[in-house]
């Protein structure tokens, strides 16, 4: 290992900075061969092994003066985790290939693998791998893998007329508070922590696949765009209850004092990482689960409606056709 | 699915650029739910599941000017596969972030992902899942799964003195393709190609492990420097005779017109992903495996020596401390 000429990247060398960083990736018992090799090797005691991946891009999906390092290591973590916990797994695995300038602190990137290690520990899993590179721009690119227990994955094409639609976690939090910081605020804290830190309600993926979904999906992207893919991919008509959706008082009040619509930020804010499924109506929702629609059948092509009615705001986010300041409706 | 109003990312949009690219991923065996939902399903019929991951940056790792769309899938997928099959894994899947500015042509992308999907079918992988998103910058980060079939993972642990040091596959073609290019030239074909799309041994991998390999490791950053990781991990000296390597007569006439060192060339030039690995004395070389050194006790330090002394030259590449310029010996 090299000596450390200063506290960046670049003073640390490659393989300085990764000892610096996998010392704090602490590996649990999924992980049988942690970082250190050619490739880890992870349980997958089910004989199949759910996987994706995700990317963060600084200025588009993560600004440095808005969210610590290890905001964004958990932020990064979570989109991962959560699309994983959406098939009904049960993740055991993150690898991170982290581009970064070469003047980047050596104290930021031990500060984002620290948070990227602890959201991957709320779930028993263990950062196992990753890749580092020096690069003019600052991007994350996390895979998570995952452990269905014997399980069918829990798709998006499932849904079936009839069903109920059930909602897990929070909506609209990450869109205020993004909303609140691109207007210059810091408060409400509840708001601006819920951007920084998505608090995902990771066992109501596997317990929703065990109740029976017929259909489940992360919302990323924000709600009724992210139904439009169930709708798409099972031929049906989701119909959403406004009513269905608790407004804290705070996310009132900020959407109030900032000229926004409470609505926008639930029915199309993304970044929350809630579930959307779909059980059938027989089933009891399992806890943590809210029933906020009914599936019908599609009259024509598949769609999402608010009350019956199709919903005229936006619905979500594109990665390619919008820019950053559209990324959350009434942003700036 | 929207309708392409032009031929970019940003015109197709995220989800018509995604439909666009899955299409040219056809679904092996491995894949059990390839792309298109939240995560993918892929077979891990060991019950443990290989796992890496690398980026590769535009300006850093290729050029546009210098390779085609195809050949940087191409390489971005053995990068990964190689590692891999370092292990003694067979690879299953990989996975893909592409971070593309909007303006980049839908046909590039499409290019890149045919690539991609065609070094995966050479080892019956498949591509079953990924993201993409705006950049200003161009990177893919992939990560490959593989399978071990019931084996330990090769690690760079066990390598024993006594042992014989192997390689498969080419070295320094890569690097003398690159310097070939970077003095503005575009023959010997032989080279470039090379340096465009590299030549992976893949079945060496899984042949080492079921003959015995005590250690491996896909040689990417340069066969010392690699070495250098194998020494550290198994506390030996690795010595290698230097003409155990075949020199092609194209590469000594390259070497000599560019008045470059063919043996920087090939003990310390990277990205050609062959594979070196230790093997006990008495084992018989497994096929496509050639001897070119033998293992010792440390003394002291581990250390990776030339036959018998310390190596002057370059050793390999460190991808925070070096420039672009510099990733290979005497590029430019």
């Amino acid at each position: 290992m090299r000596v450390s000429r200063d506290n960046s990247l670049s003073g640390a060398g490659e393989f300085g900075m990764i000892a610096r960083i996998t010392a704090r990736m602490p590996q649990g018992e999924t992980s049988l061969l942690g970082p250190g090799d050619d490739a880890a090797v992870v349980s997958a005691p089910d004989g199949r092994v759910v996987a994706c991946t995700d990317a963060m891009v600084e200025g588009r999906h993560f600004r440095r003066d808005w969210c610590e390092a290890a905001d964004i290591g958990h932020r990064a973590a979570a989109a991962n985790l959560a699309d994983v916990a959406a098939m009904g797994a049960t993740p055991t695995a993150l690898l991170v290939a982290l581009c970064a300038p070469p003047d980047t602190p050596l104290d930021w990137a031990e500060e984002l693998a620290e948070g990227l290690a602890e959201e991957a520990a709320l779930v028993g899993a263990s950062v196992v791998g990753g890749d580092t590179t020096s690069s003019p721009l600052l991007m994350i690119s996390v895979t998570a893998l995952g452990d269905l227990a014997g399980r069918a994955p829990v798709t998006r094409s499932g849904a079936q007329a009839g069903d109920t639609i059930a909602l897990a976690g929070r909506l609209g939090f990450a869109a205020a508070g993004y909303t609140v910081l691109s207007r210059g605020f810091r408060t409400p804290k509840l708001l601006v922590d819920a951007y920084r830190r998505p608090v995902v309600p990771y066992p109501a993926g596997p317990l929703a696949a065990v109740a029976g979904a017929t259909s489940m999906i992360d919302v990323s992207d924000g709600l009724l765009g992210d139904l439009g893919h169930i709708a798409a991919a099972s031929n049906v008509r989701l119909d959403v209850h406004r009513d269905a959706f608790d407004v804290p008082g705070q996310m009132r009040d900020a959407a109030m004092a900032l000229g926004c619509d409470v609505h926008h930020w639930i029915l199309a804010g993304g970044d929350d990482h809630a579930f959307a499924a779909t059980f059938p109506a027989s089933v009891e929702l399992p806890i943590g689960w809210t029933a906020i629609g009914r599936v019908h059948p599609a009259v024509g092509t598949p769609e999402v409606t608010v009350d019956g009615r199709t919903w005229k705001g936006p619905v979500g986010w594109d990665h390619f056709t919008k820019d950053h300041n559209s990324r959350y409706p009434h942003a700036s």
